[in-house]
């Protein structure tokens, strides 16, 4: 059943070591099938290279395995709570990509330092607040979607495809599977460049000597140029 | 028309992804005959994997779509913008690079620290001011160009090829669409080491025990070596 | 002799560079068969281009080689003495993979930030006292192992399965040679992700202008958008 | 003439963009015949991908060419400098590998944090003095190696094998060409490792939560352990 969504779910769970985002098994992708209620998943702890398209798992929005040889990823539930309160997305993201997985764990969300984020992401893309005792001990996983839903009361799911869970790792979602991989690495990127846009805005330094610099221009660009040629 | 020009700047486009400079399709190559007065750029939203010399565009100075079955790229105004001020240039590129997007992010200049830079480029490499609001709402790629132009007001465009427009990300030029590639190529390794150089400069720690110094050295060079015999 | 255990300790060997754990040779996994009470363990100064299974060479937990041509690893007494000392593991890797060793270089264990360290680590990740001079001058090798020890008294090797050794670099172990240099990747990321959190959990800078934040997402995303269609 | 050294530079050289230390032609690598007093050299301006070992040029200690169609690199007088001075020595690498020029920039030198540091360098990696007007303005080349032979004059250079030059990137040598190119890669990830143990010295910031750890840690390996299994 839903050959074509399992192929979706698994063509895009292999963008994931493609795009640099994970190691070992430690990501996963699904899709919705919105009309009959069923969400496809990356089963549990099998290795991507050994993975086929045929392995993806079929739950429904209970949790409950319809399809698969395999266990589904351990976070299918946090995938559910997301599913059932973002109504317009079709696929979701779970990685501990490098940056973003900096910011979850400082518990800082991304400030839009510049148009790259911009162009993907209305705003500051949010870190999720602590998880109680409560939410940790019991149903943790699908309490980790809480959370998520809780940091999205004033903001659009559309116009803010991700999060930062605390001390954890991001969470993309997008109109597709592919399209949540697509922000995936978007996030990444962002991250990565607001980590440094960040650090660099406090320092600066004294530049090169003025005779040093003159040399080294005017010995490859000057009338007298004899550097590289 | 214009064919060699068109595999020119497909060439040129397509070592973006050789040299690490963009993510998805996140950049931009253009060149011009002068002669003629037209501009060929890449276009807007293919892929890189997927795009063939055949789907470069042709415009005119005023942004006109010559020939092209393809949308030019969305910064071709701001392409047309350097092209009418900058009479010695013949490519320009843009990209969201990373070490060049932060120091845009961070909304400065890359001061000359070494010879690296002093190689390409003569002095600080200039970030642009922000832009209005008016320059923001109307006309917006071509006011980036604008604002560009600004920057260069006592600087030579054949000397310093290059500028980080704030919070944004770098444009580069030179003599051919090729050559303004190099030089997005110098302006990221440029960027990287500059931001790390700045940092540098504050920190200070203490050195290892003399004596485990001493003892690895030894193992491996002294009289009595032991080390990967 | 012990040909099977060959082969996995070289096969562990070889995921070293496939994992960019090390430069030239500097990194080592051996194997243990407790029940002959024989470590099997990579050869001192051998590239891993040109290593076979069969270069691998046998030890006694007294450090003498049983079978071999080339010389065991320089590290073997350290390997020998976390043997010794930690019944249950099977497996031992060295390596000076770079972020761990600026923690080692730095002195300090890693805390655990996020879930990322808490999926494989039951918290900070030690970093070993000086050692004494006399430490260092007399069997040095074997007493990095001892320093090891010593940081263990508290801990649980099969909780925490790696160390910091200081000023040197990092040894993880693991259930067999396969699952230490497991241990030793993630030990990587780990210590990458912690450096980068560290830094980032002090600063923080102003974001980008409203206005241009509003027209990147919106000529992309807006009802009128126009960029990359 | 010297078809063997010619080899030998030639594959040294070509070592250089494999271990990721050149961009572009921003390197090289010399060797010596000491018996003849003659040096093999990289010829200037030369792309990596089409150079062959025939291509290398000749010249002797005064730097005049004796063999070649090509001109040789422009920093042979620098080559030469050290030739003169370290008399053991066989080869000359230099590069602007991008973490030992972030120390030169900086102006600093590497002291020793760590054994990678002690394996290979007795001490602290110095930083060259600033360069006077003079020797800047006439001959350039030839008074940067100048600037290095008076960093070692309380320095063994067989025990110190390579240098920073200010604001512009290091040198290093060994007994022949291949043997200076290990010592750069060397110092390129002493200086990445040292630049990182320097920042995080000063560093220091929360753990995450305890309930979280124990929780991530207790679903894999807890005794009712559910995550990847």
């Amino acid at each position: 059943m839903l050959e074509n969504l399992k192929k979706e779910v698994y063509e895009a769970n292999m963008l994931l070591p493609k795009y640099n985002l994970v190691t070992f098994t430690w990501g996963n992708v699904s899709g919705i099938d919105r009309e009959k209620g069923l969400i496809v998943i990356k089963p549990s702890g099998v290795e991507y290279e050994k993975m086929k398209a045929e392995d993806m798992v079929v739950v429904d929005l209970e949790g409950n395995v319809v399809e698969g040889k395999y266990k589904p990823s351990s976070d299918t539930p946090t995938h559910i709570r997301l599913y059932k309160e973002f109504n317009e997305i079709g696929g979701v993201v779970h990685t501990h990509s490098r940056w973003a997985t900096i910011f979850s764990q400082s518990g800082r969300g991304i400030k839009p330092y510049g148009t790259t984020q911009a162009d993907y992401f209305y705003g500051e893309i949010p870190c999720t607040r602590d998880m109680t005792k409560e939410e940790i001990e019991t149903n943790y996983e699908y309490n980790t979607g809480e959370v998520i839903v809780d940091s999205f009361k004033e903001l659009n799911p559309g116009y803010v495809p991700g999060v930062l869970v605390k001390n954890h790792g991001p969470f993309t979602w997008g109109k597709d599977p592919h399209d949540a991989v697509h922000n995936a690495v978007v996030l990444e990127e962002i991250a990565m460049m607001a980590w440094n846009t960040e650090i660099l805005t406090r320092y600066e330094v004294n530049p090169m000597p003025d005779v040093l610099k003159n040399k080294h221009f005017m010995r490859k660009h000057g009338p007298n140029a004899y550097y590289g040629q």
